[in-house]
């Protein structure tokens, strides 16, 4: 019988109306309506050359303790007050948001009944108009365990001008806010902890606590291991990515170009090669440290199209992060230049005339509808906006390029080089989120509300020990000043911290054990296709409760896993070398 | 704890591993080693005004018997010479292509355990050039219920030249095949019909069966309720749409135009609006229908766009089939210029200087990305290539400069119109097959073995009441004549038909109940967001066994599944006419 079809008609929603019925598990210190805070020694910021401008900078919130939330030893006796807190989302749409504010709101309500929870409608500028949702039971219900970020909507993500921040005081003025909970990533959270000073400089009584959602996974520290949302895109990406991979093997004639969300680290990209083991992979942090530059770039790509042709294989799949194209030098370069210009306000239709020399030739180089793209900017932080420059195009299109000069010099011999170019972004970032993401951002809502509780301001909520069952999960609040640091103008020992102070995204590890094993594998990636298929995300069997595989490599303890990380990167998934049986194929 | 990588090693491929594990089930009459065949009366066409032209080509095919399948009364007396027979996968890669074969093998081993199958590597070039991989059960190991085409391969999907029969037949010959069995869709079933003819004219005993396997789902017709792929391909395409559905209305700032691969019949645009309540959707029946021009077209969207835009929404998803292009009128008219060029060996580069007056006015109307991309063209029918023409790009840009003249003029007041644009195709035809096309193909490999035995040729496996359980399925053999008819040039009663007879596809049903239904809920979907999420794939518990909608909604007596599809479209899956609370947003 057809489930969604023919089912009872209380059942017609399907998979979407049984996801809503899904109870996120819950850390054991989280079961009860209060916690417990043991504070720890005072913390001091990752980079310690920039204690003192952050000393400076946030004479109220920088060097304070760690909080770790513990089971109380008894909960009745407390008197527990009312609390009003808002919550907005500030950041792309991420899988895991909604269930950040039901966390949020059922804590809420367990700690006092009377206590009132409002979404700032339409995101930051809800916020900065106090454009208020009560949310209640009945709001939350549809959206409990869904994608999106449709409960409330998100729109410029940045709390950050004087305009801005003051806007957002007089609304937690007049709401007689106790908490601000701030739903977004790096940007986002590095204006909660400038909001949290520059409100306890105005005496406002608001407290204001940032939750690490963000598909990019790039807002990775010594508190935080992973943030929401990435675990679903990353799912949802590598089934895409491995659909392509047997696609290309099964026709033997196209080269697939795979742009992969997820900003200017390229977490989202690696999490799925180690998934489904593309041809090719090219991370911006590999790209960034040894300088390559755009030509060597190509030349690269084209050598492995070259031996792969030698193979007598005319198909390959090649994976690239959303920020590829800033983390090649003459690229990067152009990209600041025009940054410049953006803040200058310099109109788009005049900006080509007003670069320096050297950009200008090279944005002459490039095809026209990259210089378009090149021109749009991001409003949230006036930086490129990645998501809308086709660099699997720019890509594709100069490989083809350099193949057919390759072919007129004598220099390669093989059929005729065929794209098909993909960027994988939008598609994923609305799913419904994974039985982890939903777990994780429940926790991290309940345990803002204890955070607002206890009276924290410019602190994130923070899970560890997420690679284990959620009844081994630690909850704390970790000190956003701590996380935050200054840019380098220069590398190396005598560089000069320079800008302002804010949280950096986190860059791939290029010396960890998991990009370690990925790139003994590289040849063999490249031209052994042993594609994996991890498939879709799956919400009950089995395979129900995967998370991320850096999640648990990261962790160098934990040995066993990157056992399992070798034998899945040196077999395909179905214990052989490569699927293909002993025949070789297109020959 | 990670199932995939924390689990004992022998479980390390988690999802596709656990895949391999599944066993499909199977109609009651294909359990045993034999079926009895039962011989229904002569077949025509399905135009009578053909069946003097296809009785005059297929002499020896034409005018066959419908053959049921039951369970044998008793299976033990007879004697069961083993087999040879040869498969080739001809047609765009499609989920559960595998299984055809898995399926095939195994009752080949049941009937006899000395036969033999041949699969041909590399598709119909592997047929022409005997290159053949002998099918065991070591190799069929790691691509049961698994995505792609990979075991063997595709390429050309075609055996319709003079050379290309001859070279067929040698190969049969060759191999001393009794059977070839050719997986794809409406050409390759249509090519196999006179390969099968071919081969009775010259003697050859080989038997041709076809197997209806194709994304399109659009070989459906009296005696095929849907091909093996679709429901995954919807199923997969459903998922993405609904999240860019999420996507659109989380941020409120852009129109994503949607195309999904599907060949010219909309069916899989069509099955993915019904799941996932899209604001816009166009199929290509509808324009061909109402002979809507390109520029009635973009007016149609852009009232849309503005219609939203006076409720204060600046988002929205609009999908369409990849056919659409052809069914646009002048477009059409076009794209047969460019054919007749085609097939006349007209050199790319000189073809627009080729065309009519009019076409070539046209054509200089069209961006340039679009006028490269209509001279490409497709092998294996020598038609045009429409995965290659971004429709959805041509759309979005039209729509783009009326907006703005719409602005100019004053007629239009809103925010600006932006729009991302994406096509749905590559992605989702690699996919792991649902359990339903596990099932369904998997049978009809059964069934392929089983016409061979009985000596049928010029025959396609079906069948009939997928939509029941499996133990309800009724197995057939049904010929490929009685599927053919010949193109019409004009339409109407005086129409004469033209050109070689073969299987077309089969368009949307504009008159059945569920294009009905959806119609009338056409203004809702445009204007009141009640996006539907049906999640991706589940293999395991209670959407595991859902079907297409339109597999359940077209057998009209089935009022109680009609009645779910009303309520599937009155409502947003929760049971609330819009997923979003009363508050509007970003007004």
């Amino acid at each position: 019988m057809n489930a969604d079809f023919g089912a009872p008609k209380e059942h017609a929603g399907g998979l979407q109306q049984r996801r809503a019925l899904y109870q996120p598990r819950l850390p054991p210190c989280l079961q009860g309506p209060t916690v417990r805070a043991e504070y720890g020694d005072a913390t001091t910021t990752i980079d310690p050359s920039c204690a003192h401008v952050l000393a400076q900078a946030f004479p109220n919130t920088f060097g304070q303790p760690l909080v770790s939330f513990v089971a109380p030893a008894d909960a009745a006796a407390e008197e527990r007050p009312p609390i009003r807190v808002g919550v907005v989302f500030s950041g792309r749409q991420s899988p895991g948001g909604h269930n950040v504010v039901w966390g949020l709101h059922d804590a809420l309500k367990a700690y006092n009944p009377q206590s009132v929870l409002y979404g700032f409608v339409g995101g930051t500028e809800g916020l900065f108009a106090n454009k208020t949702l009560e949310i209640t039971d009945d709001v939350l219900a549809s959206y409990k365990n869904q994608g999106g970020f449709d409960l409330l909507g998100r729109s410029i993500d940045q709390i950050r001008t004087t305009k801005q921040v003051s806007s957002a005081m007089a609304t937690c003025h007049s709401l007689n806010l106790d908490g601000l909970v701030i739903i977004g990533g790096v940007t986002s959270n590095s204006d909660a902890a400038q909001l949290a000073e520059t409100l306890i400089q105005n005496n406002c009584k608001t407290k204001v606590v940032g939750v690490p959602v963000s598909l990019n996974g790039d807002l990775k520290n010594q508190f935080v291991e992973t943030t929401v949302g990435f675990d679903t895109v990353c799912k949802v990406n590598s089934q895409l990515v491995s659909n392509v991979c047997l696609d290309a093997i099964s026709a033997g004639k196209y080269y697939y170009f795979v742009r992969l969300m997820g900003r200017k680290a390229s977490h989202v990209a690696f999490e799925c090669a180690l998934q489904s083991h593309p041809n090719m992979l090219i991370l911006g942090e590999e790209v960034a440290l040894s300088k390559l530059t755009l030509m060597e770039i190509i030349n690269k790509i084209c050598d492995g199209v070259q031996a792969r042709a030698e193979l007598g294989k005319y198909h390959g799949v090649l994976v690239i992060p959303e920020g590829l194209i800033e983390s090649i030098p003459e690229m990067y370069a152009l990209i600041q230049e025009i940054n410049i210009l953006h803040n200058n306000n310099v109109p788009v239709a005049e900006m080509s005339s007003q670069l320096s020399p050297w950009a200008a030739a090279l944005f002459q180089f490039l095809p026209p509808f990259i210089r378009r793209e090149l021109l749009l900017h991001q409003e949230s932080d006036n930086s490129a906006q990645l998501s809308q420059i086709d660099t699997e195009q720019l890509l594709a299109h100069l490989v083809e390029t350099e193949m057919i000069k390759r072919t007129k010099e004598g220099r390669y011999k093989g059929r005729k080089f065929s794209s098909v170019c993909h960027f994988f972004g939008y598609q994923a970032r609305g799913s419904i989120p994974s039985n982890f993401d939903c777990d994780y951002a429940y926790a991290l809502g309940r345990i803002s509300l204890h955070m607002i509780a206890a009276g924290l301001t410019g602190y994130m909520a923070t899970v560890a020990n997420l690679k284990d069952p959620v009844d081994k999960w630690r909850c704390a609040a970790a000190p956003l000043t701590a996380m935050m640091s200054l840019k380098r103008h220069l590398r190396g020992p005598g560089a000069i911290p320079i800008g302002k102070p804010s949280i950096h995204p986190s860059p791939i590890d290029l010396k960890g054990k998991a990009y370690e094993l990925l790139r003994e594998k590289a040849s063999s990636f490249l031209l052994d296709d042993f594609y994996r298929t991890p498939g879709g995300i799956q919400f009950e069997g089995p395979g129900s409760d995967a998370k991320p595989i850096t999640l648990t490599i990261e962790n160098q303890d934990y040995v066993g896993d990157i056992e399992i990380l070798k034998e899945c990167l040196s077999k395909g998934a179905l214990g052989r070398s490569s699927r293909r049986p002993s025949v070789p194929c297109y020959q």
